[in-house]
């Protein structure tokens, strides 16, 4: 049956993901999970929703509840806003519907490496446009025909962020719609709702948000999005009507009403990032100034693959990433004070 | 932006899923959920599963632990399974893995609605093939060169099923590949799991089964698919890295954990569904004899369309569906006895 494959599934590698160990000996600072606990509203949440009738019975297809709550926590339109299962279902649900086979996404590089493969699965073309020296997106950008367009901001691997404004003046140039991917934006110190919001509206931009990273629930998949309401009812022909589950819908909604806990957690890994980005900077790294819960490290006297590799036979786990044209660096995740340790600790032996 | 939308998208009206009444007040034999709580093991292994470390991290994205269980507890090569954010996710991953844009989907008619929408998504033709007049498929099957085939099998919303010997000869016809939605086949006496496995195989057989129904888990959204392990290593390009969660993985596993408890559930809906079907010949209604959680309910001597209104108003929701070329009918839930009781009062009074 491997003949009958679409062509550009069979030529895919596929996407591979960060290395998920599930031997619990690892530092893992690889997939930029937040190092604390989620918020304990979250566990008396997923505790009262462990009844018979909330197992057995299909979810709210929408996500009423989430939906309400985030309009209240983010002052955003709650019909408005899609529910995702994680943001890797948004950025799939924003492809399907505006991409057609041989069509075009466009992403700055180096960013996040799903993105191609999105393009891929879709049967379209992926190009890439490279970051200026600063980590700003180019002054003049070639490609606004795309019919898709993403932009991680906080960028991933870099950690660097473009400005609202930027954004704006993209999304006025660009034919299709302008994906604004936030995955890490709850650590940055602005992001870009106010594009969807009916005063100053960017009608292109969709925002995108997880709460894999901030929110501490990678486990239990969960993300949505943010754009203007006539966008949101055609995306939501092209989720699966049950994407979201009922525990994941519970827990979400319990972590957004507690921002107060969020933000002493925001305290503690901001403080440590600064911690680590001095320390590695000491070591010789070179390290782009990060909003995000990760540094992107590179150096220019040696390569870093081996100490990636040295790294893990010590059990601890970052990622290594090489993009053609850019080069290669190791993405460390902000941890723990303990964990950050830990990593300079071994790193001094090693640089 | 919606003048950006794929055409194939703009065109659609969206699937519908069955109601969800948030209102506990309604007896809900509309969507076919098992009327009993899931296994008691079940809930203990939720309840230990909450923890930090689990919430925070990543899921395994291929679901090994629960591949091993449906390996022993099913006689499969867990390589050979794929795990997906339910059946749905599954019917997802398989149409865009075979069907380009302009490709052809087939199913029998009529038959699980979600097909066409499936198609619609992918900017693919959907056709139909008429059931014969015994719910069993024609003898001459005249679609062969179709690049994905759909039998639901049991199907809805007839609950009948087509004989093993009959699906092999189809897939053995067929250029592209066959995929038996078994759904509902837990309640059945058969089942075409024997037709993916090494000795007998019928390479394009790819089997889907759910948690929403049999397992008492729709809430969770867990599904996955059974088929050639190198057709499942195709598939896991397509599928999201992270589709299912720690919780869906974890209820899942222990779900199937637990056969003795599920079949004793199997005995008393069998047993429901006997007499529910008794009761409603006598009221008039025309049955096809089940193999699934639900009976088709249709009248020679009245449109059912008003008794489903009817029955709505005095909070019993039951499926009203109407099929171009062959008519509308009831489709309803085999529930407790208690609610059946309680539907076959009203009806009494409506018929």
């Amino acid at each position: 049956m491997i003949e009958h494959l679409r062509p550009a599934v069979r030529a895919m590698s596929g996407y591979v993901p960060g290395e998920q160990p599930r031997d619990g000996a690892f530092v893992k600072l690889n997939t930029n999970e937040n190092p604390y606990p989620p918020s304990p509203r979250v566990f008396d949440a997923l505790r009262d929703a462990l009844t018979a009738d909330r197992l057995r019975r299909y979810p709210d297809p929408t996500g009423v509840h989430f939906r309400q709550m985030a309009g209240r926590v983010l002052g955003v339109d709650p019909d408005g806003v899609l529910i995702g299962n994680g943001s890797d279902d948004i950025l799939t649900i924003v492809t399907r519907a505006f991409v057609p086979e041989g069509g075009l996404i466009v992403s700055p590089t180096p960013s996040y490496l799903l993105y191609r493969t999105l393009a891929d699965l879709q049967g379209a073309r992926f190009q890439t446009v490279p970051f200026a020296a600063d980590w700003d997106l180019p002054e003049a950008w070639p490609l606004e025909q795309a019919h898709l367009t993403f932009v991680a901001n906080p960028n991933s691997p870099s950690g660097t962020t473009v400005g609202r404004e930027r954004l704006q003046r993209l999304a006025a140039e660009l034919k299709g719609p302008l994906v604004v991917d936030e995955a890490y934006a709850d650590f940055a110190d602005d992001n870009a709702l106010e594009l969807t919001k009916p005063n100053g509206r960017s009608p292109g931009v969709i925002v995108s948000r997880t709460f894999s990273k901030y929110y501490s629930l990678a486990g239990v998949r969960f993300g949505f999005a943010v754009a203007d309401p006539a966008v949101v009812r055609e995306l939501l022909k092209v989720k699966d009507s049950y994407n979201c589950d009922v525990l994941s819908l519970t827990a979400a909604t319990a972590a957004l009403e507690d921002q107060d806990y969020y933000r002493s957690l925001r305290v503690k890994i901001l403080a440590t990032r600064g911690r680590m980005t001095e320390a590695l900077a000491r070591l010789g790294f070179v390290i782009p100034p990060s909003q995000a819960n990760f540094v992107w490290c590179r150096r220019d006297d040696r390569p870093v693959k081996p100490l990636y590799e040295e790294l893990k036979k010590r059990c601890i786990l970052v990622r290594y990433m090489n993009y053609e044209g850019s080069g290669d660096g190791l993405r460390i995740t902000v941890g723990t004070d303990a964990e950050a340790d830990r990593l300079l600790e071994e790193l001094v032996g090693l640089v």
